[in-house]
């Protein structure tokens, strides 16, 4: 005998689906859903379809936005000197939390990774490059992506791809989180630390 | 400025209002869902608003089912003298993958809870007495409610509440679990297991 319904087996296979959604979860969320008010599915699954159709990706950053160019990249008090290239979505909403950035962004939607076969295609640095190419005002790139090993290839690779243009390519520094202990650093991050010391 | 466009933000509240969801994880599957293609995204909508059409509660259980009564209920190979009173379809699953329990089940969809407001009307006892007027077969009731502060009020209410009709009523034992440290056991779990002794 099935556990359940054919209709919430689907659901809950299609919720196990989505990241960090495990098979426990699925069920939760499943039953939570079969308990629900018949307005609140059909919202929850209007939020679904509406927010996918109203979003597109921005022409010149490639960041998810439902007017395009979006409203980043057409504010004209930001700085179009420089561009900060960022993993992912999420990742621009960081930076604008903190407050302390004023230029551009560029959304790749991924890092270089040979193991879940990503190479520069599957993700937008070809738009990057004819950004660049179409923008003589950027005159720095700032490559924010993940410290990880796909993050730093990433990166390298940029850079590389760059240098013949003479814009200035940075990267985020390495080193030790606020608040942390040196006791408990792990040997890499204290390594960029003593790598990146400046002067004070 | 809005961080997100407004039918982002809308999707991103909409799932943040599903249990076991935080601002974070919202947010991922926000992203990950405006990254899906038009079919998945159009199949996760309607997995949602199907399951939540087919599926109704089965009038003698009240479990979640797509034909009433529901396959359990119907099964004429279970020992309809007992009566197995779970606090959600959760549960009913737990039991069945142990494959040890042949009666039927009755779920309640919640416990009392004078915190959350919830009372007598608020959870299927009405339906559970009416069910055990009219089923002169049913001999037991198993409370099989969860070991919490409110499913033990309940579990007590349910037995103050059919002891006038001579139905035995028990509830799951309480003790140790299985391959568990008497030394890491707390309290109330030992003091149960203590009360709870049996002959060997």
């Amino acid at each position: 005998m099935a556990r359940y319904s054919p209709s919430v087996q689907n659901l809950i296979s299609k919720l196990a689906g989505l990241p960090g959604i495990g098979g426990k979860s699925a069920q939760r969320l499943a039953f939570h859903i079969l308990s629900m008010s018949d307005k609140e599915v059909e919202e929850l699954a209007n939020s679904i379809t509406e927010a996918h159709k109203l979003t597109v990706r921005c022409s010149k950053c490639q960041n998810f936005t439902d007017s395009d160019p979006c409203p980043i990249c057409s504010d004209t008090k930001r700085d179009n000197s420089t561009v900060c290239v960022v993993e992912s979505p999420r990742d621009v909403s960081t930076f604008e939390r903190m407050h302390e950035y004023n230029g551009l962004y560029h959304v790749l939607h991924g890092v270089f990774s040979p193991v879940s076969g990503k190479g520069m295609e599957d993700i937008t640095l070809p738009q990057l490059i004819s950004r660049l190419q179409t923008s003589p005002e950027i005159k720095e790139v700032i490559v924010a992506t993940n410290q990880s090993a796909e993050g730093n290839a990433t990166a390298l690779y940029i850079s590389r791809l760059l240098t013949p243009s003479g814009i200035k390519v940075t990267r985020l520094a390495s080193g030790l989180p606020m608040g942390s202990d040196i006791e408990y650093a792990d040997d890499l991050t204290l390594a960029n630390a003593l790598k990146g010391r400046i002067q004070i």
